[in-house]
């Protein structure tokens, strides 16, 4: 399989280009940055792309390779609403091509969000605490926002009322910030990388699920289950828990 | 609904009493303990049997019970293939009747072991390590040893090769037990009731399942539901799991 | 030794009333509660009093206590600089009475709370989580801002700087509160006690020190070391870490 | 200061140089590895070597750097109770000359240790759970046997008895292996660098005191500040905590 990496100098693009080289069944076709001609993709009969690159780059990106009958694989972080609208007005145009939209390619992460899913619906109390480096400029981690969208929808389908907690008395910011229904906590720290916590209540038992991602590497797996099952799921996938039957 | 409670002085049981007397739909109809008559049972109407007694006198309650019709919810431990294939044949002479056979009732525990069986295989690595109070007897727990069995189960489904473990000089001990495939630490400590923690890990990845059950008021949802159920379930059923659809 | 406990109805008052029965080298000479007469306490020649009342009364308590040359042993909440001072000024027209208030009695807290103010002068991050029951009313814990106010010290006496946090994108609370320099947040979940977890970063590497206590009775042997000591100690002494040496 | 590294292409060795070469105040003279001749540590002006080779090759390189009046800092593993003994003799003849030998240079590995042997002066139960790469060849690490050496001898200092545990019925290594008073598990998996937890517990409460490492550059601030002190310590020191008052 033909593979090309766009935003291949950051640090998620040079360990996908690493991971695709490792691997046998893969050939890596082009290793684009900022400023390099896309023209590339189609010349070297790319037929999935890799896009780690930027919220402002990533559209142009998307619109050059669908509309040329490639798949792609997207880890950049920025889609709202609005571009994911877009992005599934392009791909009608195109219906065999496949685009994955993964907000976080650990395996772990995707079965810990799998898992919240179906916790949610047992007990009363839900809450997450991730925990990440100190350069990370946003909080909380998209991961977190994902995780408490899945946990609210859940509690909603299962009727779930709100969750318990008799606070009268609160320093601004003590119960983190509330995403859906679940209080978020952001702890920012040298020593780490990328975890989360997500924790589950109910009378005398907690249940805790926790990922730790210690370095990049831990995501090449799921990059590169993205790129082999792509093209088996025409139109527009949004997480990689869609994949997870591929993954056993 | 009338239910009896058998081992009614012994810890779980006086909290099953408890929990059945504040369950509007549920009446006590009996609460025996050693010695009692049985037949207490079949004058009071009895519908479902909770027993939490012994290894030595859970067989002859199940006889009686199940001989007159009435359901049986069990936490009592001990149950080994003998015991489970006697229990088979007596429950194929009462086909309408419905037996649970429950190693642990706390919910966070019974997702716990999903979620691993599911975690298991997506995961090279995988190791448990169980935490209770300093006056448990036997160790590894018993549900440490069953969520080992269902880690090697859904290992062999999924093909998997032996752990990576590159141990040469080992103090002996210091590794664990192995129970299949998986080494099990058990931590016995004052401070502790029951916990227990799941460890999967890949590169750069560690995804961990944790349940911690403070006091037995958190075993109580998980009986109550055995009770509500236990009779849509004809035959023998092994594991609370296995009401999991009931319980959202 | 002769000792009286005040809040003898509330969860640590009954606590400590068993606590004391327990222990051979104490007598219990009043249990009293809301209305009943402090004169008890002279009549029965009490030599230590320890009050879990209220935040209200116990300003009442100490003074009859103090100016009758009872020792006093206090886990009331409440006591702010104006209530200190006060006590200061009772205590210095009695100088031979002791009096300990102590937030926190659980040993494993107090350690916690000196630790973190040594490990607090090595490393550059820091931050705190504490994890409660979901019917405690105040957020953060006074254990938690104890805590961070011990390690603002600590910093301030070693010249460390701002913390490393690139925060730029943030929903309102998922940093936490910032309780002098130390970011805190508060979990509150049904299935927890009383939690609190210390985490301490550099480059490569976390320090993390959490203290768990499940239920009242591990406060106990924190109590009986104030009951036992107090008189050692003439004048006011904040905190049972005062007392660490006679606990070993 | 000028500083020479051997084992200098070994794993800690390259980040060794890697933190000389980064730090203003110090002289990378050398950086040898096996083969290399000793006498380029003499001729460069050496004042330190710093010494992560192997414990055959260790020995003759202190001998030559001691007897050349040039101080080291020792990360190399394998010192029993004969090489130290050997290395006592060697330092009485040069008395200016000092010596660090640690088995680990995490600043918060050490506080680690310095913190469980405090608390194990007030809690009757303690464990030690460590958690490795599955790359390490030796079970229990290092680290796991000191610690659990400081707290056999604090509980010693303060009379303690045997630890509580009644466990009757044990899989074999379920308990894992005893270090002096102390069970200790090793966890080996994907997924972890180096990391540790030391579990306190009484009556009610557990004290949990972690290191994380999830990279070497960890270890490198520890190396450091063993660099720039080991001259004002003559003489042998094993462990970097007695060079803690160095480090704030």
């Amino acid at each position: 399989m033909k593979v090309a990496v766009l935003g291949a100098k950051g640090r998620m693009g040079m360990e996908s280009v690493a991971a695709i080289n490792s691997a046998s069944d893969l050939t890596l076709t082009a290793s684009l940055d900022i400023g390099d001609p896309l023209e590339q993709l189609t010349k070297s009969g790319t037929e999935v792309m890799v896009d780690f690159t930027t919220p402002d780059a990533v559209m142009k990106n998307l619109e050059f390779a669908i509309s040329n009958g490639i798949h792609v694989v997207v880890g950049t972080t920025g889609f709202n609403d609005a571009k994911l609208s877009n992005l599934k007005d392009l791909l009608s145009k195109h219906p065999k091509v496949g685009a994955l939209i993964a907000p976080n390619f650990g395996l772990g992460a995707v079965l810990m969000m799998q898992f919240s899913q179906t916790a949610a619906k047992y007990f009363e109390s839900a809450e997450i605490i991730e925990l990440h480096h100190a350069n990370k400029v946003d909080a909380p981690s998209g991961t977190a926002i994902r995780t408490a969208q899945m946990i609210t929808d859940a509690r909603k389908q299962s009727k779930k009322g709100a969750m318990p907690d008799a606070t009268k008395s609160e320093l601004s910011g003590a119960r983190g910030t509330k995403v859906g229904d679940v209080p978020v906590h952001s702890v920012r720290s040298h020593g780490y990388v990328a975890h989360q916590e997500v924790i589950f209540g109910d009378a005398g038992e907690t249940l805790t699920i926790r990922h730790d991602s210690i370095n990049r590497a831990g995501f090449m797996p799921g990059v590169l289950i993205g790129i082999r099952n792509v093209a088996k799921y025409p139109g527009l996938t949004v997480g990689l828990e869609n994949y997870m039957e591929d993954m056993k």
